[in-house]
């Protein structure tokens, strides 16, 4: 499969172009470094902004078009029964990397011991996200990872950072997936 | 101040119609029995289905532009520095009243003992805004509060449940606001 784009695609000050599985004029959908529960995605609008409010209208309705899209095809390919969506819209809010992206988190029953849980680990992935992304950038970081306050989800040794190949061929299936059900809605 | 609409307004088997503030076509948002946050609204789709899936193009478009100005003027009014905004989409997600809706809950540092503790109170409020909306409602009820799984949020008596009068006040004031708004951004 060819690449997506020949763009570097950026999330936030991390470049993430081969985790990127979907994208649009506006939009694009990636792969996680370290997903809370398989198929765990985000979606963003390409132009880096921090705020949801930054937004254009064609930026929402881009952006939330690209949701219902991508969170069609994950629901399918991971066999799960509900999503959580949700958009952390501001460092008060638990946004770490000051980039607008929407979670995208598969769910399935008894999927977690405790199913609140999931926003609790949300909200720990997503500053555990920003500073994996800057550990493996190497010191390309955006500063903004200040509230070390995640010690259950930091301490889960089984959510080990996924190598790049791990990564790579998860964005590439995806995108297939993502191709198939374009095909059947067209 | 005229009411917005003289239809009857239902989120799932509830009428809400003195709880919404900003009605457009083809969605409306509506204040909270028992906010979470001051300021904690709700953005549904008219059209009752259950999953974020089940909405048209157009009423995706529309939910997230009502979504983006209803969160402009909840962070203004509210003195916000940040919001959640999430969707808890089918049952297994968390979803009690099955219609699609979008929480927006202004935050703003050091709201909450615990920063985490909005998502536990969300996934809580939402089984408990059901069991709410039934109670008052005397037995309208959808019949999908089935897990007793939230004490914590359940035992917090601050949390009473407001009153007509007092939700009524609120959706007109916010109707006002979001009027202001209207008019600034013409």
């Amino acid at each position: 499969m060819p690449p997506l784009t020949k763009d570097v695609i950026k999330f936030g000050a991390f470049v993430v172009t081969n985790q990127v599985f979907h994208l649009t004029p506006l939009s694009y959908a990636l792969v996680n470094l370290k997903p809370l529960l398989p198929g765990h995605v985000l979606v963003s609008p390409r132009r880096l902004v921090p705020r949801f409010n930054d937004l254009s209208q064609q930026e929402v309705q881009d952006l939330f078009a690209t949701v219902q899209r991508v969170s069609r095809t994950i629901e399918r390919v991971f066999d799960a029964s509900a999503l959580n969506i949700a958009i952390q819209d501001g460092q008060d809010a638990g946004q770490s990397v000051p980039h607008v992206h929407a979670h995208i988190i598969p769910r399935k029953k008894h999927d977690l011991p405790d199913p609140d849980q999931i926003y609790q680990m949300m909200e720990g992935e997503d500053g555990d996200l920003a500073r994996q992304l800057r550990e493996r950038d190497d010191g390309d970081g955006d500063g903004d990872v200040k509230r070390g306050r995640f010690p259950a989800v930091d301490a889960d040794e089984r959510r080990r950072p996924r190598s790049e190949d791990e990564m790579t061929r998860e964005a590439e299936w995806l995108a297939r997936e993502m191709a198939k059900d374009a095909e059947v809605n067209r």
